[in-house]
């Protein structure tokens, strides 16, 4: 028999074990920073019902749909009853909806899970990727501190992340709405468009983007495609830019509205402790989706403004009209880890992660491998991850395949150390080896790992 | 426009908050016990290409498949060239032959993941369900101390779950081939198929297995048959039963290496210090898969055996054949995580979570607002889960959110507090509170909540 070549399906991300400790690395400091906040964890299915899934007109999205079918089904002709979610917050909405008697408000949740589309196979496209995503959610009212509180955790989760400088930028989207509104363009849909085009700030240059905003199907007055691209060209501080806004002499109240409330996030996030330095409000970030009805978030590695944004996300009105006619309020921000992830690797910024053993009990004797069994169940029981090596062979071998592992210590016993009650550990980083008795392995071991008590 | 129902698919188990952190502990202590034991995390992607994953003839398995087809190949007619995976043995194989050249062997991998399954909707029946996994695959060989150290690894995860006591039930499929073989049944597809009908014994009777075997079907001899379902009836302790399988005068090579390797197994696991009571030989564990060809497990819980077999695996000769021509010895084990929360859940064994935050910094006065982010962000920088509360409202209210949502501990400050440069910390559950300095507010919180340092 002719054995199937083993391939991994396109645009997906598979890593080798040690990459993979990395990347694991990651989502928990991910998730560890979601929980520093409070937030909970939901977990929903990776598929849902095709009709709860799939609410809104066809389009874009549903083109990307993956739809998912058991054989019996597929025989009989039936029409998909179930796709694979492609966001995190489509199910969101469902899961608020379904449960909605027996969850607290506000609800603040986070989700970490793989999402799919079926984008075209292309290098650093995914067809299956990991979103991580918050979002606080109100029934009826949702506070603004919420607002501010956002970019608290993208502060802290990056800090943590430790992938260098990185700068939040927030938007209102009342403020650009409004400023439409007062420069005579007071068209909802209209104004969804202009935010659109002025989205593509950081792919076209200021002269087309004016063009097409003057163009016949926008049919925006020159000055006022001009005032807006002056406002949003700003270069300033954020107070210097508050003010330059609050000095305006627009009297639309969604964009007075807007003001205040970007005002009030800024200061918020001040109290949160994030540096100044570190969010700068941004007037070209439109996030050209209905949704995002309010303050709106992107965030950019300094030193790598081509991996475009990492974490984005916003304020929206309504949740879950879909699914119920209660009214629920949200905030909250995605980060795309696979992407990211794949993006830094690129950049050459992920070393691989170490091994998950911290020691390597050998195979010196064959004849003692009842001892070894004892030692590497002692250092477990001392919380120490142990592997054994029971290949046996040459211990220069042994010791290589632990080098390569990436595990750190190694412990030896030979009958000589074994007559005197002890081992012999060895550093291989560092080169080093020191021989120590039986009952003192698991505490010498922690001292040399750098770990407390 | 009239609301679609939410609804979570069938066959999923989603879970409220509080109970999906209990359920995620349970993934935790599964993750952290297979990590003690140095084993490395895998992933792969939740589908694989039909032609790769669908290797074997049809059958059972391929009828519960689920395809996967984005809306482009459906409208094409295409057939689906994907699928969710059904377990994580397959994309296990497809991984090592695919990453053979830059693994390191003997690889140890643990996975844990959701698979999928067409199974018929009913109570209990899951198409989607987490399975946590641990193998150790060799090249060529592969000592057979592993088979040893597999229970090891499984006496620590069930003795960290805390599900109460429970037995490791171990087996070698070589004594039951080799008896058959001695008793004078020498094919081996005939052997496969006795002990498919062994494996009944746990459903039905000896006399209907008896006459089963014994039947036009099998046509095992009526001496033989009871030979091998006495000494599967055998009862007595481990060493017992090794000293009845070494005197029984079977000459079958497969036989007496089947009762040697048991034997070392056995010995093997004291080495490891899991208690003789934790373990038991059991010959009538035939697991009747081709799969496995020496060491076979189940695990049980003693309190509620009804739940079946809760981790179960074994030795098997070779991987990945339909994918590399390199011979890719194995043993591993499986936890089936989502079945067996259920089932725990049915018995009334599972409690909520309390919540992810530690303490809810309360909004005893709006005009205050500042102050309670300024407390919120020094008590995460202490390492503590801290959520703010920003609806405000009746501080009764605001403090039965925080019991509800099983937060221990909340933070008040007023503006008398707040002259004094302190706040109040109410415990929640012992009714208790006190007056603590603001510099000091985090220490005495993880004082409280029984945390180091």
């Amino acid at each position: 028999m002719s054995p199937i070549t083993p391939r991994t399906p396109p645009g997906t991300m598979e890593l080798l074990p040690r990459r993979q400790v990395a990347f694991q690395r990651m989502l928990d400091t991910i998730r560890r920073g979601y929980e520093r906040f409070g937030f909970m964890p939901v977990e929903t299915p990776v598929f849902e019902l095709s009709d709860v899934l799939l609410t809104k007109s066809g389009g874009e999205t549903e083109k990307q749909v993956y739809f998912v079918q058991s054989t019996g089904a597929m025989q009989q002709g039936h029409k998909p009853e179930m796709a694979l979610r492609f966001d995190l917050t489509v199910p969101l909405a469902r899961y608020v909806a379904e449960h909605e008697r027996d969850l607290a408000f506000p609800f603040r949740r986070y989700q970490i899970q793989r999402v799919y589309r079926g984008e075209r196979a292309q290098r650093g496209r995914f067809r299956e990727f990991y979103q991580c995503d918050i979002d606080v959610i109100g029934k009826d009212t949702l506070p603004l501190q919420y607002d501010a509180e956002i970019p608290a955790v993208i502060h802290h989760v990056f800090s943590e992340l430790g992938f260098g400088g990185f700068t939040i930028n927030v938007n209102n989207r009342k403020i650009l709405l409004g400023l439409l509104d007062g420069l005579g363009i007071p068209e909802p849909e209209r104004r969804v468009l202009v935010l659109r085009e002025i989205d593509k700030l950081d792919k076209l240059d200021r002269d087309k983007v004016r063009a097409n905003l003057t163009g016949e199907a926008l049919a925006v007055p020159g000055e006022a495609a001009d005032r807006i691209l002056d406002l949003i060209a700003e270069r300033s501080d954020n107070d210097g830019t508050l003010a330059r806004l609050a000095g305006m002499g627009i009297d639309s109240p969604l964009f007075l509205q807007g003001v205040d409330e970007l005002t009030q996030v800024i200061r918020g996030l001040r109290a949160f402790g994030v540096p100044d330095g570190a969010v700068r409000i941004n007037l070209a970030i439109a996030r050209g989706l209905d949704y995002y009805t309010g303050t709106v978030y992107e965030t950019f590695l300094n030193d790598h403004p081509g991996i475009g944004s990492v974490c984005s996300g916003g304020r929206y009105e309504n949740l879950a009209s879909h699914y119920t006619k209660s009214t629920l309020p949200g905030v909250g921000i995605s980060i795309g880890a696979t992407r990211l992830f794949y993006q830094l690797m690129e950049a050459g910024l992920i070393q691989d992660g170490g091994a998950v053993a911290d020691v390597l009990v050998t195979q010196l004797d064959p004849a003692l491998s009842m001892d070894y069994f004892r030692i590497a169940t002692d250092l477990r029981a001392a919380g120490l991850n142990t592997e054994i090596q029971f290949e046996g062979g040459k211990i220069a071998k042994q010791l290589k395949y632990a080098d390569r592992a990436g595990i750190p210590l190694a412990v030896l016993m030979g009958t000589d150390e074994k007559a005197r009650g002890s081992a012999t550990v060895k550093h291989l980083l560092r080169g080093e080896q020191m021989e120590v008795p039986l009952g003192e392995l698991g505490a010498r071991i922690r001292e040399l790992l750098g770990r407390a008590g």
